[in-house]
C-alpha cells in the first residue's frame, strides 16, 4: 500500500500560496465549530519519514489554534507509562468532546520496538489486537479517529539526508537514528504494511500521504482533516463512516496511482509474437511445477471496460492445460447468490492445490461498481477493504499465488473502442448504453480505482497496474507478471 | 467464564415433558417463518463435553425440520479442504438466506491442533483473527449468529465415563478420544478460555450452557436458537445485537451464579477478630512485598446496595500503608466525565508499579445499571463485554493483579439494612427513594449478573461472588481471596 501512494503528487510555490490562507481560516473555523460538537477528534499522525513527521506535527500546531488542540508524541515510555499498559498513555492523553488529541509516532514504535527485539512477537501480536479493538471501541462510541500515515520512499529520504549532511546549516539535523530507521524500513516494509492493514479499522482507515513535496503533503495533511472535520459536523460522513479520500478539486492537479502507468507504451507485432510464445511456454512450464508441487494461483482482473481484461486472460490460459484452470467470469449475482455474503460465491471458487482460477472482475465489485452505484452503503464499501484484505491474507497464508490486474486505458481510447465494436457486427452486442452510462462517472471510477489500490495492495497480493492503451503490450505486460509471481511463489515452497 | 457456568442446573423428567412438545412445535415454526426473512442462521455448537455436543446436534436435527437445516460436523480437514484456506468449508457450507447451517466442533478443533503442534502458535492467532473477522463481517451483512458452547466439569465426565465403560450396553461409545480430550482440558482450560473470549464478537457471543443435565441441556439449548430467531424475526433484537440470555420463565427454575453461594454461612465474632488479624498481618506483608517488587493491584467491587462493599473495602486498606492505596468511589460520570469515553476515567486511575487501586463500584456499570437503566443501548452494553475483557487482558498482560468481587445478599437482607439505617441517623441519608425502586428489578440484576460473570470471568481476572448476608464471614471471605490472589501474583513475577 506504501509504494502505491508513490505516485509523484507536488505543489509549486505559487500554488501553495494560493491555497494557504484559505485553508488556514478553514482549519480554525472547523475548530471553533467543534467545541460544540458530541465527538471528539483523535488524530494520529505516523510515517516511514521522521523528518517529515515532525515537520507536518509543526505545521498543524501552526495553522491550528493551540488551546483546542493538544500533541502528544509517543516517545520511549516514561517512567510513569512504563508502568501502566501500553496504551495507558494514550488513554490519559484521550481528546474530550470538541477537543482534537494529536498522537505522533505510537505506531512506528510498535513495530521499531518489535524488530529490536524490546517487544515479543507475542507482546506485539497483543498490542495490534488492542489497538483494533480500542479503535473500533472509540469509533461506536463517536470519537472521529484520523490517522495519517507520510510515506517518502527511502531512496528519496537517503538522498535528501545526504544532501543535507554536506550543509553546514542543515546537517545537525540528520542524526544516526535517521540512518537506522531508513535500514530497517527497506528491511521491513512488508511488515510495516502489514501492521498498517491490520490497524486499519473500518471507520477509521490510515489515509498514505505522500511526503516528497513538502507543500503537497501540508496541503494534503490539512485537508485529511478538515474533510473529516467538516463532513462529520455537516453529517456528510455519520460516526463510523470514513469521508472520501478527494482531497483537492478537480482544478487542482492530484495524482492518482493511475498516473504512474506510461500509456504511451506500444509494441510492434513481431517482437509481440516472439515475446508472447516464449513468456507462454514458460508460464506453461511454471504451471506445470506448481501442479506437481501443490500450488495455487489466485489471478484477479478488473479495468475498465474494454480495456481488454479477456484478451489478456485468453493469453494466460492457452498457456496452461484445460484441466487446471477456471475462469469465472463475475456478473451482477443472481437471485441466488445474492442470498449470501457477497464474499461468499468468490469463496466457493477457489482453486485446489496446484490449479489455477481466474476471476473476470472479482470480489472488488464491492469498492468498485457497488460503492460508485450505490447499491453498497458507505459503511459497507468502507469495510470492504478490511474484509478483502481478511479475505486475501487467508489465502496467502495458505500458500496461495496471489496477484491482481488493472487494465488501465485512458477515457479517448475507450470511446474509440466502443466506437470500433459497434461497428463490428460480431462485437456489437458487447455495447450497451450502460457501458456510455458509465464513462460518465469515470472521475469517481479514478478516485475508487486509486483507493482501492491503496488500501488492498501487499507485498503477497500486490496490484498491477498495466498501461493497456495498446493491447499488445499490455497482454506482454500480464504475462510477464505471472511469470515472475510464479516463479517466486514456487522459489517459496518448502 | 466456564466455571462460572456451573451452578447445578437441572430439570426433572415431568418438567421435560411438559415443554417439550411446545417447545418442538414453536421450533419448527420459527423455522417456517425464518424461510421468508432476509437473514440466515449460522448455528455453532461446539464444547468440552464430546458426548453432549453428539447428543445436542442430534437433538436439534431430531426437533427442527430437516428441510431447511444443514449440519456440518468439522471433522479433520478432508483432502479437498485442506487444500483451501482454513475456514473455506465455513463459507462453503454457508447458510443462504432463510436457513439454518449447523456447524459442529469447529472451535475445539483449532485448539486441539494448536495444543497437538499441528497448528503453529502462529497459525493459530492468524486463525483467530480470521474467525473474529468473519464473523463481525457476517454479522454487519445480516446473518444471525448462534453459538452454543456446552460445558460439563471434566470431573462430572469422567464419573460419567468411568460408569459407561462398565456399562455393557454404553461402553462401546466412550473410546480413547474422549479421554485424551478431558486431559487436555483440564491442563488447557485458561487457553480454552482465552479462545472463548477472543471469538466472542459483539452480535454474536458464546452462550455456554451447563451440559451435566441432560433435559436441562436441551431445553437450554433449543430455547436459545428460538430466542435468538424469534427476537430477530419479530425485530425484538435487530441485526448485530444479541438477544437476552433470559431462557426460562419466571414460573421456571433457572439457577444462576449468584445460586452457587450459600447465603446461610455466619462466623462468629470472636473467630471473626482472631482471623481478621491474621489476615490483615499476612496481607499486610504481601503488600509490602507487591510495593519491593513492583506488582500493581487492582480491586475491582460491585454487589446490591447495602451489601457491604464499603466495609469490606476498609478491612483491606487497614491492612494498607497509606500511601500504597487508592480507593475510588464511583458515582454517576460527572459532565467532564460524560465527554469521555465511559473507560477513560477508570484507565486513567489505573495504578503504578507497586501500588493498589481499589474501585468501590467499577467499569461494569456499563452492563449493569446502564444496561438495565437505559443508559446504554443495547448494542452498548452488549460491546462493553468485549470491551471490558480487552481492558483487563491488557491490565493482565502488563504483570497487574486483578480481581472482581460481587458482593451478594438475598432481597430480604437488603430490605432489613434499608430500614435499619433508615433508623440509623447518621446512616439514614444512605439510603433514597432510588435505593428501593432499584429493588423492584431486582431480578432483571441478577439476569444481568450472572451474564456479567459468564462473560468477563477468566483464570487471571476472576469474579468472586461472595456470600454477603453475614457482614463478618463476608470481610475474612474477601481478605482471604486477596491474601491468596497476592500471594499468586507475587510468585508469577519474573
Amino acid at each position: 500500500m506504501l509504494e502505491a501512494s508513490e505516485v509523484g503528487n507536488t505543489m509549486s510555490k505559487a500554488e501553495f500560496k494560493e491555497v494557504e490562507p484559505q485553508l488556514r481560516v478553514d482549519l480554525v473555523n472547523a475548530q471553533y465549530d467543534l467545541r460544540d460538537a458530541d465527538f471528539g477528534v483523535l488524530l494520529f499522525v505516523a510515517g516511514d519519514d521522521r523528518v517529515a513527521g515532525n515537520e507536518v506535527v509543526n505545521r498543524i500546531n501552526e495553522w491550528m489554534d493551540a488551546r483546542f488542540i493538544q500533541t502528544h508524541v509517543m516517545g520511549p515510555l516514561s517512567g510513569e507509562e512504563s508502568m501502566r499498559p501500553r496504551f495507558w498513555r494514550v488513554w490519559r492523553d484521550m481528546p474530550p468532546k470538541g477537543r482534537i488529541g494529536l498522537m505522533a509516532g505510537g505506531i512506528m514504535r510498535l513495530l521499531n520496538e518489535n524488530l529490536a527485539g524490546d517487544l515479543s512477537d507475542e507482546q506485539y501480536e497483543h498490542a495490534i489486537d488492542h489497538l483494533e479493538q480500542m479503535q473500533e471501541s472509540l469509533v461506536a462510541e463517536g470519537t472521529l479517529v484520523i490517522k495519517i500515515f507520510l510515506h517518502t520512499p527511502a531512496k528519496k529520504q537517503r538522498k535528501r539526508m545526504k544532501k543535507a549532511e554536506g550543509n553546514k546549516d542543515e546537517g545537525w539535523r540528520i542524526d544516526q537514528r535517521d540512518w537506522a530507521m531508513l535500514d530497517l524500513l527497506e528491511e521491513s516494509g512488508a511488515k510495516l504494511e502489514q501492521l498498517l492493514r491490520r490497524t486499519s479499522v473500518a471507520g477509521a482507515p490510515w489515509s498514505v500521504i505522500e511526503a516528497t513535496n513538502r507543500r503537497y503533503r501540508d496541503v494534503a495533511v490539512a485537508r485529511t482533516i478538515l474533510n473529516a472535520i467538516t463532513a462529520r459536523l455537516t453529517e456528510d460522513a455519520p460516526a463510523g463512516v470514513a469521508v472520501s479520500d478527494q482531497l483537492f478539486s478537480p482544478g487542482e492537479r492530484q495524482a492518482t496511482v493511475l498516473d504512474t502507468v506510461d500509456l504511451a507504451r506500444t509494441t510492434d507485432k513481431a517482437t509481440y509474437d516472439k515475446e508472447l510464445n516464449s513468456l507462454q511456454r514458460e508460464v506453461h512450464g511454471l504451471a506445470r511445477q506448481a501442479r506437481d508441487r501443490g500450488l495455487a494461483t489466485v489471478l484477479a482482473f478488473e479495468g475498465w471496460d474494454a480495456a481488454g481484461k479477456g484478451g489478456a486472460i485468453r493469453r494466460i490460459t492457452q498457456a496452461l492445460e484445460a484441466g487446471d484452470y477456471r475462469v469465472i467470469s463475475t456478473a451482477a449475482p443472481t437471485q441466488e447468490e445474492l442470498k449470501y455474503h457477497y464474499l461468499w460465491r468468490f469463496w466457493r471458487d477457489l482453486p485446489p492445490a496446484g490449479r489455477f482460477v481466474i476471476y473476470d472482475r472479482t470480489w472488488y465489485g464491492r469498492v468498485l461498481v457497488e460503492r460508485i452505484e450505490g447499491f453498497a452503503t458507505a459503511a459497507q464499501w468502507q469495510r470492504a477493504y478490511d474484509e478483502i484484505n481478511d479475505f486475501e491474507d487467508q489465502l496467502v497464508e495458505r500458500g496461495i499465488y496471489v496477484a491482481k490486474f488493472w487494465l488501465h486505458i485512458s477515457a479517448e481510447e475507450q470511446l474509440a473502442r466502443f466506437q470500433a465494436r459497434e461497428n463490428t457486427p460480431e462485437k456489437a452486442h458487447k455495447i450497451t448504453e450502460e457501458d456510455y452510462r458509465n464513462r460518465e462517472r469515470w472521475d469517481e471510477y479514478v478516485q475508487a480505482v486509486d483507493q482501492m489500490v491503496l488500501r488492498t495492495s501487499s507485498t503477497d497480493a500486490p496490484w498491477h497496474i498495466i498501461a493497456a492503451n495498446d493491447k499488445l503490450s499490455a497482454r506482454l505486460e500480464v504475462l510477464d507478471h505471472v511469470r515472475s509471481g510464479l516463479r517466486k511463489a514456487l522459489r517459496k515452497l518448502p
